[in-house]
């Protein structure tokens, strides 16, 4: 059974309360519960972190390899300015998918550009929560496929 | 039932011939096939479309309202040079998915910018063939939400 | 009596339908009517085309030296893309009018830019509809004074 | 009766003596005639004023509302350097259009972009002194259906 | 007791009429008021001066020195053009203290760069009529330090 | 009675020992000890929070709606770099200050560009720990003239 | 014997007629007449086509491989904007070399970049109709040398 | 005898004062002596002025052909900002020579661009009041030779 | 004796399994090791630490003055994008040598630019983990000529 | 009979030692051998020089105009970075043709830009030593057609 | 007696004969008698150099320091992208008059920035041969003021 | 025993004399003889060059395969202008290792990009004539590691 680490980039604790008319008002509990229903469904495990401390996330994916066979990353702000989280995706050597629950090019231009997707093996933005479940399906498919 | 307009754009009809180290060896029929499994799976109708002619697309989508619900679009080598095609997708009126079976984020920078992202409600990249699966669950999530 | 050959560009069969906020809510149609009254005041023959093909409208200014004595061209989305219709007006060796119903200058950023302007005598934009009949008027009077 | 104040920048004093080859051999007084001219034949009253004085104009468009309903504005070099003047006519609340005897998008580079475009309804550029005339038409017409 | 000079730039005598919804609805007059019984609270005597006219402030900067110990200065939009009053402040020797109303930063990407805050010694912005008693206040505490 | 929380980002504990020819001799200690003294006298509270880990800085913030009544921010070298912090300030809803000790738009350029500017009500730049002081006056009356 | 395929560009239809002193006087039929006196010289079929519409030319490039060895293509004013013809040519796999009649780097700046240069295997430029039996020949050499 | 217009820019009625280690000690009174007496020396009429107002100065310009041959113009800050000036000085056709104290390409980089030079027929700059002598002597040779 | 921090930016604990390829197989440990052995040798003090916390690394870095003579920083992913630790190098006062293990020349572009480099005395790269060797032996002749 | 100097710039003489997956392996000698043969095939005589000094070049070509009546160049890297190899081609008055071996459009960015082309009369890259025989085939042609 | 060296840079040798449009019908020779001439009259000892090899005008501008006092210098093509002259001058330590036949501020782009203005002391161009003569008096009077 | 060819580049002649405040007082000579001792220390053959002739480095560069195992170069200005030195050593394929004395990080920018150090295996700047002693003995130790 495939392991996978989901993890949200800062302030996204944050998410119901903050900006509700560009987040929406599900809170990160009510979006954990959902991606817990959805790896059920696909038969994998997963595993939620979420932290507003960088070196948190970078922590978690220096270990994931043995742990995890794959990462679900919302990287949040950090999407724009970390180089550290984009090296330790690439570093880490797991297949990782890009989500993003606003369509963030169709916000302000420092939102249009990702350091992170260039090693991730895609990206799914724009669907809300629903982002995390797409991006879930489409790595379990790319593992399965992988073997 | 809701009724989804999926476009391929150009030189997508030489899909499984076209550099298969990029794009994959799955030709575009054998891709429409496995569009139209998952439509019946979500109970949606399609309609694929594939032309290299610009106008052939912007006739279709200005026809679109009204017998779609949806649209799902690749709009390959136009996504970075078509205002066009922006336009039309943003006057129709029609929530759009944008698709792309490779990581264009991974590629070469003429191909990181998106004219068409902005216009859409979401966007699936990476996946290969899956993308357009992601892409039509995620704007069926969408259409089911809005009623 | 001068001839002039009146040129919509892509997505302009839209008009009225098409995000009347921006375009209001007159059809190609009615625009057409009014340019032809517009033209029977000024003592002009025009002729009124409209496609979403740039190889028509590519293939109609290559046709128009000794069937028209000038253009004027509304080219949408192509203002900012278009090489070719740049190079097609330029060699055609007619005086043309860039046309715009909306404001371009207070739009987007990529709306800001033409790359018909500098091929053509002069410009009128942000008038609505009534940009075609100033247009129309101005070209008629370039005709008249170049005699 | 609608009143129309219009307004010539820096330099334009010099007309039919200044570079004839861009500008004409027209004089200021000649273009004034012809928009005093116009004007009657539209119904409208117009004022004609020209500055070499940033100054002047900024306090002229500061008290114009109250006396004028709308502004017909020749910038000439300040098209490109004044935000003083932008803010001014955005400021004071009248429509206004932006009037160029030459094409200014086929000139040199620095010509190209314009202040004042984005605070204006429109634009009017390249048909000598006929621009004023489109430009009052143009802007008569806005004035009337705005009623 | 320290003198200084207050210097509002172009458009400023349109405040309360201009743009409400940026600017406020306080007048010109009223902030003068404002800002004298702030100087008599901080015991220091002000003299407010506004123009349209560059030429006029930079006369009076020029004449500054001697009478004068430091300067208050809205340069509304002479804050992105005018490389003169710059100089002018640089070349007079006095603190100056830079203030505007609203947040430039917030605003329009033109407004974001400031030709005059190089040469100040800090900057207020953002508060409305507020920014000029904290600028005031500023300016009376630098003095008082200095000496 | 207002409650403010005034954040003093990254480096600012070696303040007085840090370049003072560029930050001055003062103490962190003995800037809080003005914050608080102000407080008093404006009729506020207020608490002092640095840090040189982003996350504590995120997680407070995330923690004041309901606690505090308005921000306070010096974000020290995160104003050119942290989106994080931006969002965190925009997604919290308090008004907040931005303060800078010394004259940011006279120093490097790198230094010229606020990331978190634009999420703020105002700012106050250049006064030394007198930055912070007229900072916390200008919340307090943006404060009270809100309710 | 090696079979190539000759593609003119948007435009090309006016050559000889279109901007005689820069792109000359011989038509294109009295270029395609010495085009294929050189490929019976060289003991090559060659087969020319124009076409104004894009999408006939991506259409001939996709059938393009099994009946053609190489492509000599002058793109025109596609050179600089068509991102979906340098797509077909590097997705068909076969040789092409890029052909211009003028010295593009000689001309406006717009002309200066080439997308398509870096898929061909060479370029000629600037020789007038020379450039396509220089072209023809440079392919040939290449393919002689390739079996 | 020719007749020269010598132009002195913004701030520079402040030279001696302002900035001595830049702009030296000399008082434009005592440069406008040396001018007349190096204007003595070769034999030419001349005139100075200074101005902050920039319609001034334009007045002066437009009003120059018939009275001066030509003109000697240190533009100070407006080097950098006036397209008005640079119209003027092209438009009323005399032969100008920019002339700077400083060398303005060894100071801030927005000093190292003049909007002013590409219509003067030469630049001396970095001599001090020197800058002003040679550039009168260089404009009597080119007259001289003109004729 | 001199004593030297060794300071190991983000992601470096995972040397040896992180893209070997790119930085070679040696663990973090292994490079300590090494580094230790080259002190003894040079008779200076080393003290190692490695962290992906930036809030660490800058509090280790403000408390460093006194406690040691100079530090060897391997900036990593923080080399492109923390002011907050150019800050804090440049803050303590102490003399820094930047340490690369690749040649950062020649990989993508993100990573020529070092916001770090301008606050060291000096920079290593390119050579593996000789790097820090090298750095090592050159900060210990600094600081043996500076005294 | 025409006589053309034929030109190879710097490091061309480590032809064939020189990165061959790059430059193939054919050394220089090799190469004017067939330049050599081509001259006499096409009735012209040819001079061929190589030298990886800039002034010897420029010397050659100072002393061209009367001795030769055409030139082939293969600038290598001086392409892009030599003015002064520009001017002396456009000052010697002999036509020119650029030469290179490798497609330089398809390698990195630093080669896309020619100083040289804009003073050539055409350009041929990509077929290696070919190159220069269709550049010396298009030379002859150009100045037959000339006389 | 001071001492002048003065150098032509790449390409003068052409003078008279290279583009006489741009650069007159002086040739060199006649250009250093003129020099030599007005050295008399102002009493300095001059020697002219000319070289298109850098090499050999580093090489005296090194040796310079002790035979020369001051350098007038024409740098021609290098003036653009010359570094190493730059550095040169620089280090001599002697002043330097940076001199342009033509107005190089009128003419294509690449020629409107100088890498050696900021390092002479001042800079005269646009008046021909009469460059130099205006620059050897220039540097004649600073060198006399700086005793 | 390894043979290692040290090159310095243009003006490097003229150290200690040169801006010693930058670059020191050491000269050359003193320089080649620091490096000869450490090349006996570290037990490898060198020999020292310095030119101000492009020409002659890459004479130097293209005869060195064969003669040495090593190349360690100070560019000097060419670091950043010369493309043919970048192409020299990479096509003479030999290690080679970039030095700067001073840190050029922490000058003007246009210090701040090397055309040489992608082609280098690693860069050592900043540590005065010290940066060729560690920059010899990292070539060694690659050296070693290699075989």
């Amino acid at each position: 059974m495939p392991r996978i680490l989901v993890i949200h980039g800062p302030n996204l604790n944050m998410l119901g309360r903050r900006e509700p008319e560009v987040y929406g008002r599900t809170t990160l509990a009510e979006i954990d519960e959902g991606i817990r229903a959805k790896a059920r469904e696909l038969g994998v495990a997963v595993e939620c972190v979420q932290s507003n401390h960088e070196g948190v996330i970078l922590d978690r994916i220096a270990e994931a390899p043995g742990t995890y066979d794959g990462i679900v990353i919302n990287p949040a702000a950090w999407t724009h300015t970390s180089v550290a989280l984009r090296d330790a995706i690439k570093g880490c050597g797991l297949p990782a998918v890009e989500v993003h629950l606003s369509n963030i090019y169709a916000r302000e231009p420092l939102r249009h550009t990702s350091l992170i997707a260039p090693v991730c093996i895609g990206q799914v933005s724009g669907f809300g929560p629903d982002s995390y479940l797409l991006a879930l399906e489409g790595l379990c498919r790319y593992l399965s496929k992988r073997e």
